[in-house]
């Protein structure tokens, strides 16, 4: 009954870790994978025998007790096999355009039309086809997993066709490789959750319970496994799932978090062992920094002074972004490309990055023949590149060595600050221009490396006014500008995205936990600056695209805090009187299709003594069918639910919004001195929230 | 008012990262700091000139807006001074140990007076100092604070007495060294929330705010802090103060959190700079294992299994822990002595586990002359004891040497396999009676070491096992028992604890994070066995209390769950009717000291039609005493606010508890059919439950 649903909702919430099938309705035996309902189907023996495997193989397995757990397990082996094969698959195209680049020889015609028309063919592939299977998964996706979070479901980006649309997509996005500069993590966030939501109905399906509403466990383990899935980092995928809530973090729902995360990361390590892509479970981004004396005391200075301006970099890449996607909005002729052909904007786009990024032409200052994980590992090395290039004599390779890759970095005529600062200041607003692509992108990993890239411009400049380090206490140490490296990738990419999450993802990423405290404060120092003046690049996608997301509403329009209630209600609900008969139940069950009503004294005074389940109403009229001289009262037949929670007309939309998410509640009914005055579900809730959005309600004086 | 009190409480839920000062009544002139009232004090210039200062500081520092981060600092710096006093106090007191065994001589019974006597008088000092100050203050302090933070305040267990008690008890216990084996994260959780509610008096005195209520966000920040100041692990004291909550965290206390856990962090390791005791900011327990190959697949299958050792012996750690505490309070001997002079029974058990560990006798074999901090070091090393202990001829020194740490482990006659077992059977049962001493001390350190020496036993005999490594694809790599020893040390603790935070702790209290995927497994495996048979160390003692923590009486009564509103709540509360005049008032303001009363329709209908505030009471009498001959209703005078959230009568006590603690209210209306029945206020709350955990009241059919 909706009634003990909902009372069921407020003990899961309660209780912690109790497992919801202990109150499941329905016996073990009638799970519907077994239901055999249909006799005409053909091969009864063989489908009876295979049903006796499956009832044996729940009962070994011990399936309604642990179903969850398997679920979970489910979610991140399944989030890391498709993290895996899209990364494989990545690797192998951006290896095709390098033997591609290689094979049309020296002519620098062909070389510059294989650099830019590869990029363009698969950004404008994915363009095209994600905008024709599933237009809203252009984009992040994290912005719409932390609407859904938190509460509002967003119908259409749950589904099947969805997830395939992002996965094709995001492959080819990332193929593009550093020329387009996007990443994975914000898609594979939205992805894991999809998968989350499917198993999610896979579980109900096994337990026999038809149950419409999600379970948040299941999105909040997604959002865990894809940090786990992507980098192989799980504890920083669990910090990122309590962050990714609006205002409350289930506790039961951690260690589902935990486990799903560790599973998804066990598998993606390993399936890189199996792919003999490494040889051991290792860090995914492994680094060799001296464990003796990682920094000195003095250069925590410096580790500050890296967080303001990974702070101040980080409010002006926000506002310009904000900035840049109004623009192509209301700017003539890219709302005019936007509107009639989006693949064309992505090419043209596309055309503009790669002709930046030619490696014989500004892209030689820029270290753009690496893809983004060798970015990456050369911006964590834990050398001097400063003193590496000016020593070295060795030319740089015809192609990308993996052990040679700070070679990139070094330039004959420019030293590495330049070709560093170069790198700065082109990414900058080419990443902005990146992120306008209507395509399924990630906006996260391309903030790290640039982050990095920060770190590492103000370690090797302290290298170079401390060549032999800070020599505190007469020990020689030279400065290791890794170390800033890491901070800036975490301080950065924290403040994009008002998390501190980061800070622990590098050590993850890394293997290497001796910068922790420069990090964490350089982290919190970034934070605490871009939280001052910016929203974060969710909560400015948020605001963009109009999202029913409640706390960014109200932060943008506080007025609105004082909305109450009686202004987003539904007013008049079909109520029935305690001693109504056939005729009142008969017109209110045609009236409308709510699954519970509530039951009045009389239909004047309106006191609202409790309701009633659809399914009981439907009781009682089988019954006065049955015996058609039967003429009893309402309240003789039918069970009146006590209510549980009553609101006021007074009671702020914020108010119920938190009573509705906290609660587990999907309806709530509205009184007023006892007397019935309207009534509130999830639907109401979502209407109201995008009315405020939209200005449609106002808050009253 | 407290109807705009208890609507900000939910506004502050869920707005995230709000500040409450913005909702603060009193403007900022009014702070009570600057408030000149009793002008007969000395020296009204020098104490304008100081108010004056006061004002402009305030003003330079942003007081009334950055308030609460100043706060948050203040908190995690001065618990880090205390940690760290303590630390250095303990230090010595274990130096002037060493130094008497040492100046004593050879002769024997002088030596075992030495060791036998000084923990001895140590933990004699402690218990009656404690029992005669704060008889509360012993034990570990964590399910206290886990109760508080569920909501139910408990008397006297946040006051400077007990603070006080707790220091000076626990610097006593821990000076008692690795004899007693007892560590100092427990009562620090405890002493930094005593700690947290100190400032956040003052911050709300500061603000001019007379709240009786404690603000939960500092208590939260305590309980990270104290992590984070007891090792400098600023991020697992994040994860555990997650962990530490019921049922559901609150998203805008994580940067709080973070933000007091660094600042403890910082300031804990640059004290330890500052002191010489480190040359830079290190971690505390630095380990040196290789980065380059950290362990071989393989040895996943082999974490797995001591994640299980660990579970087991865990489950039978808590279930003799609470069978030992159970027997001595039923024995008659121990009973007796308990509850006449508990210094005797501490005495008692101090001199039974000296003499177990007399460095001369058995101590010997099972590493006594180390101190906690140097056995967790020498079980951390990354080289193999058995080869380091088999190949040296080196003798035990005359003193433990920092340097070889290892040579303790060793023994002439028996090999380290057997040094190590003896460690674990012995330390075993020494711990559990450790546990019954009524004296603050921490019960998590004891069990990290405990958990680390099961993990360097596993580590030792795979590496006797495998010699020379797994071998896997024809790399040499020898095995490290260091990996082992990290794991057992998470899983061990995690399991007793029911916490996953220790995965990250190891990680950060050894700089080293190249484990992270074996140790997160075997913690989760250890957890699911323990948490499937075993309450957690700190649910037992809330058991063996019968604390009113609902969670736990839940679980351990689930037919408590139906237990309804109507059987717990005040009935007949005070109400006022709508046009009730002087008589009424006056004789419900002397009735009783609510804060606020219902207003009903009349006294014979009893329809709930609002609150109204004790201050306008008073405001209504004021304005009848100046006005004689005024005769207004109620309503004509009194501003009435409506009814936020009602409950009925069939609400059970866990949702209305539910609603207490994640909607912030202090005082809920019971109402049936829109008649009021009764009130549920946070004391009726705290007594529903002690009531249920003693089995006063039980569920109705």
């Amino acid at each position: 009954t909706p009634e003990s649903a909902r009372m069921e909702g407020a003990v899961v919430i309660a209780e912690g870790v109790a497992e919801p099938a202990n109150h499941s309705p329905q016996p073990p035996e009638k799970m519907l994978l077994l239901q055999d309902k249909n006799p005409w189907k053909p091969w009864p023996r063989a489908r009876s025998r295979v049903t006796g495997c499956l009832r044996w193989a729940q009962a070994v397995l011990g399936v309604p007790k642990l179903l969850d757990w398997y679920c979970l397990c489910a979610l991140g082996v399944i989030t890391a096999l498709i993290s895996f094969f899209m990364d494989s698959t990545v690797l192998k195209l951006i290896d095709a355009h390098r033997w591609l680049f290689r094979a049309v020889g020296s002519s620098a015609v062909l070389q510059y039309l294989c650099w830019t028309l590869y990029p363009i063919a698969l950004t404008t592939f994915s363009t095209s086809f994600t905008q024709s299977l599933c237009p809203q998964s252009a984009g992040s996706g994290a912005p719409e997993v932390k609407t859904i979070l938190s509460g509002v479901m967003l119908e259409g980006y749950l589904t099947l066709t969805h997830l395939a649309a992002k996965v094709v997509g995001m492959t080819c996005t990332l193929a593009a490789g550093s020329t387009i500069f996007l990443g994975k993590v914000g898609p594979f966030v939205h992805v894991s959750c999809m998968v989350g939501s499917f198993l999610d109905r896979v579980r109900s399906s096994i337990r026999g319970t038809s149950e419409k509403d999600l379970h948040s466990d299941m999105l909040v383990a997604g959002a865990a496994v894809a940090m786990a899935s992507c980098f192989g980092c799980p504890i920083s995928g669990v910090l990122f799932s309590v962050e990714v809530m609006s205002s409350h973090y289930s506790v039961r729902n951690y260690c589902r978090a935990f486990f799903a995360a560790v599973s998804g990361a066990v598998m993606f390590r390993l399936l890189a062992v199996f792919s003999s892509e490494q040889v051991t479970i290792m860090a995914m981004f492994k680094t060799r920094y001296q464990v003796e004396f990682p920094f000195d005391l003095p250069e925590m200075f410096f580790f500050a002074i890296l967080g303001l301006l990974c702070g101040a970099i980080c409010c002006a890449y926000l506002f310009l972004h904000r900035w840049l996607v109004t623009f192509t909005r209301t700017s003539a002729i890219t709302s005019r490309i936007l509107a009639t052909d989006k693949a064309l904007y992505s090419g043209l786009v596309a055309l503009l990055l790669a002709s930046m990024t030619f490696p014989h032409g500004i892209g030689q200052f820029m270290g753009s023949r690496m893809n983004m994980r060798e970015l990456l590992n050369s911006l964590f090395d834990g050398r001097r590149l400063g003193a590496l290039c000016s020593n070295s004599s060795v030319p740089r390779p015809e192609e990308v060595d993996p052990e040679y890759l700070w070679l990139e970095w070094c330039h004959p005529r420019v030293p590495v600050y330049g070709t560093l600062g170069i790198f700065l200041v082109m990414k900058f607003w080419m990443l902005l221009l990146a992120t306008t692509m209507p395509m399924p992108a990630g906006y996260f990993m391309p903030v790290v490396i640039y982050g990095a890239a920060i770190g590492r411009f103000v370690g090797e400049v302290v290298a170079y006014l401390f060549p032999e380090g800070m020599q505190s206490e007469g020990i020689l140490s030279p400065i290791n500008p890794g170390g800033y490296s890491l901070a800036g990738a975490a301080a950065f990419s924290g403040a994009v995205t008002h998390t501190l999450s980061p800070a622990l993802l590098v050590f993850e990423m890394t293997g290497q936990i001796a910068h922790v405290l420069p990090v964490v404060l350089a982290t919190l120092i970034s934070n605490a600056l871009c939280r001052r003046y910016q929203p974060s690049f969710y909560d400015g996608i948020i605001i963009l695209r109009k999202l029913p997301y409640l706390p960014q509403v109200l932060k943008s329009h506080p007025e609105l805090r004082a909305v109450r209630v009686e202004q987003a209600m539904r007013l008049e609900p079909k109520a029935l009187a305690r001693s109504g008969r056939l005729a009142e139940v008969r017109s209110a069950l045609a009236s409308c299709q709510d699954p519970e009503f509530p039951v009045v004294d009389t239909h004047e005074t309106l006191v609202l003594l409790g309701s009633v389940c659809r399914s009981e109403l439907v009781r009682f009229l089988h019954l006065h069918a049955e015996e058609p001289g039967l003429d009893r009262e309402l309240w003789e037949v039918c069970s009146i639910q006590p209510i549980t929670f009553q609101l006021s007309n007074k009671t702020t939309i914020q108010q119920a919004h938190t009573a509705f998410l906290l609660l587990g509640l999907n309806l709530l009914y509205v009184t007023e001195g006892g007397r019935l005055t309207g009534l509130m579900s999830r639907a109401e809730m979502k209407k109201a929230i995008e009315d405020m959005a939209t200005g449609k309600i106002s808050a009253q004086p």
